[in-house]
């Protein structure tokens, strides 16, 4: 083998790129990261679930403002409360960001390159974009270079009226009503953030459904709360035409079925393309598929065994979490360290309003597998903690087994869910029983109680 | 015996009070709660936990207003909001939580007896204090009859300006300067609350150190954080006397030491005296300590078998959180459900802000008892959730045998501490070590996360 630059080159500094140029480093390795001009952090920082979450956490803090139930009195006024605000967090958390993870590489000893990564061969890129043209070669390759949102022929985004959800920062005021394209995890938070400050939401999906692989009882509770801020669902559906009447600042989107829909601003979410086909992997042999993915082993090797991938451009589950940790298993692997595999068990967080979380099987999966389970179930309207969040629409379910009481899955909604669903994933990841939550003393007043009520709650079923 | 009224009188209708009775009539029991009028819920609803920490809810939601860093200005302004908006809050939760409770009762077909409870033998209660006297018997007697602030002779609470914490929401503006006697856990949280709602605060207490059961790295950062918000600490010191000045609208409260501290409000906070001294216990055949308390078994039964305890009044640790278990515990026994002991293992929550939890041994005990461990350690700062929320101030320590890798306690500060301390308490009850947290994957953003990083921090140590 030639003389190498680096024992290893990340493609993309976002969570899956952060994280193994970030554990190679600590192996003591030298490591190189290449990303674009002012993506450090990638999509994640820049105009995804960073961007997005801050902008939730921020509207979320503000609404209660807007309840006049809340304070007895409604304090600032809807006008008082600009994009500009909401704004200004974003870009705050945007920038703190950044340099959090700038920082990281620096003190880890990881040299960052900045440019759009190219392969001239199996192990060398080149970094194209800034002021000159450098090469670059490793031992090893790792791909995170992720996804870019999707488009579709039929409807044209122009970045103003009709956008992306890359472009979703450049709105400067709250429409009054918006229409979202797409019905998935992404479509469904950015009609949340919308609907709560105060837009009236048209919500569009070919699939009939929504969220197929979250429990029923959840997601009809999320559509409850979605139609309570005014969200029109509209499933089953399908985007044929999108006018735009620029004078008239208004756009009007035509369904297949001669439906007539109109807005001001028209989102469209709908998937996400993998950046996998912008690299001349061709050069390396490797070849993506239609959508831009990578093909990956357990251990996150491609077809070149030298070369890794990982993160949203490997496709499922495309979570910034399971990203971070399919990242730190890859590098892992790749300079033999000791590492476990990908765990089966990892909990999803929904960032709706209110969100959502889960770790384990549904009702749905247990009983179609013919695993009889037993229920219980803790409402935040009896928990004390949820009157002073003023959020009480909440639940969290905990199925388990009737014989051995054993944890098999739990399914929540609510205020903090995406932390709470950490302790019933420990409990499963030791397999622990319900017994343990009747048991267990809990903090008082917190949300977290909500496990030993649902403990009891079940186990009374018995 | 007697033919009885009930399987078994709760007296006392607080956290221990409330789970011991539902638990009983879970068990097809007949079960009366006797509470003094307007007072169902205890002292945790309506003078205690529950108004104390809807203020503190409150407060940091509307503190993130006053910094002009979190939206790039200020809105509202301070004098906007007002006492009476937070006391809005306060009513609403308070109103909210007794009437969950009474719908809890109703919906168990619980008596509830309103007035004060007196023995008349070691079978039969008196109700005084309503309409008209009455007496009613029950095999078995809970007492569950919790506390009340203590008081010093040398500080005389005048309800105005020298109040205890009963009194706290009586005061009808933020005082400019307060002075706060107690610093321990109820000290320390109002003194935080106050410090935090705009008061320049001077806490004294007799004992040179604070909180000596929590990790003092954990003190010191809390110590950190209150001074920055402008509370003066005065440790060791003795307050001998208090002097109102009505017309001036001050008061001067002078220390052994002769120093002499002036403010508008003095709240005495230091210590609770145990009600079991206002039950005629006697006549039952017990005898309460001089602090009011009563001796109970490991099952909750005092000298006399039938006759149980649970709550604040049998003393430590006199959490809401132990006393629900306590209390739940108490009923399982006397009617011979199959219950545990007390777990050895429980989380403490201070509700100061920032706040406060661990389970498990702190470094300090851990060495003492030659234990030998690592430390692994997570900065808010590092977690993209903390900066959403705007308390990047925190930090997560997680303790385990260099050896075995066994977690052996998690010791937090900062926001939502005392929900995912609950995740540290899972592994920690399994005997799961500090490698689960390194394997698992966390919802992204979240502040659980900080569970990985701290697990990597102390696993790359060894």
């Amino acid at each position: 083998m030639n003389p190498t630059d680096y024992d290893l080159i990340v493609i993309g500094s976002g969570p899956a790129g952060q994280k193994a140029a970030i554990a190679a480093a600590k192996l003591r390795k030298r490591v190189a990261v290449v990303d674009r001009r002012l993506m450090i952090g990638g999509t994640c920082v820049h105009t995804g679930t960073i961007p997005s979450k801050t902008l939730r956490e921020a509207t979320i803090h503000l609404s209660a403002f807007r309840d006049g139930n809340f304070y007895g009195r409604e304090f600032p006024s809807r006008e008082e409360i600009s994009v500009r605000d909401l704004a200004f967090r974003v870009q705050a958390v945007v920038t703190r960001e950044t340099s959090v993870i700038q920082a990281q590489f620096k003190r880890n000893g990881i040299t960052v390159h900045e440019g759009s990564a190219e392969f001239i061969d199996s192990h060398t890129i080149s970094i194209a974009g800034t002021d000159q043209e450098r090469e670059i070669c490793a031992e090893h390759i790792l791909i995170a270079c992720g996804t870019r949102p999707a488009h579709n022929p039929d409807i044209w985004i122009d970045g103003k009226r009709v956008i992306d959800t890359d472009q979703f920062l450049a709105i400067t005021q709250v429409p009054r009503e918006s229409i979202v394209v797409g019905a998935g995890v992404v479509g469904l938070e950015y009609a949340s953030l919308l609907a709560t400050l105060g837009s009236e939401v048209t919500l569009i999906d070919q699939r009939s459904t929504i969220l197929d692989f979250v429990d029923r009882e959840i997601v009809e509770a999320l559509a409850y709360h979605l139609r309570r801020v005014r969200v029109t669902f509209r499933l089953g559906e399908k985007v044929t035409h999108v006018e735009v009447h620029e004078e008239r600042e208004r756009l009007f989107a035509e369904l297949e079925s001669g439906k007539k829909i109109q807005g001001d601003v028209l989102l469209y979410a709908a998937g996400r393309q993998a950046n996998g086909d912008q690299l001349r992997s061709e050069a390396a042999g490797l070849q993506p598929d239609e959508r831009g993915r990578l093909k990956v082993n357990s251990s996150f090797q491609t077809d070149i065994p030298h070369i890794y991938a990982a993160g949203d451009v490997i496709g499922f589950p495309a979570l910034a979490s399971t990203s971070m940790e399919q990242g730190r298993l890859a590098s892992c692997h790749m300079f033999g360290a000791p590492c476990e595999h990908m765990p089966e068990l990892f909990p999803y967080g929904i960032y709706t309003i209110p969100e959502i979380s889960m770790v384990g099987p549904t009702e749905e999966s247990l009983t179609q597998n013919k695993i009889p389970y037993e229920v219980g179930i803790a409402r935040y309207s009896d928990l004390a903690k949820s009157m002073m969040l003023g959020d009480e629409c909440g639940m969290l379910k905990l199925l388990f087994n009737r014989h051995d009481r054993k944890l098999l899955g739990v399914h929540a909604i609510g205020a903090r869910a995406t932390e709470i669903i950490h302790i019933g994933q420990a409990v499963l990841a030791h397999c622990g029983s319900v017994e343990y939550f009747r048991d267990a003393v809990f903090n008082y007043p917190t949300l977290a109680e909500a496990y030993k009520v649902a403990a009891l709650d079940g186990l009374n079923k018995l």
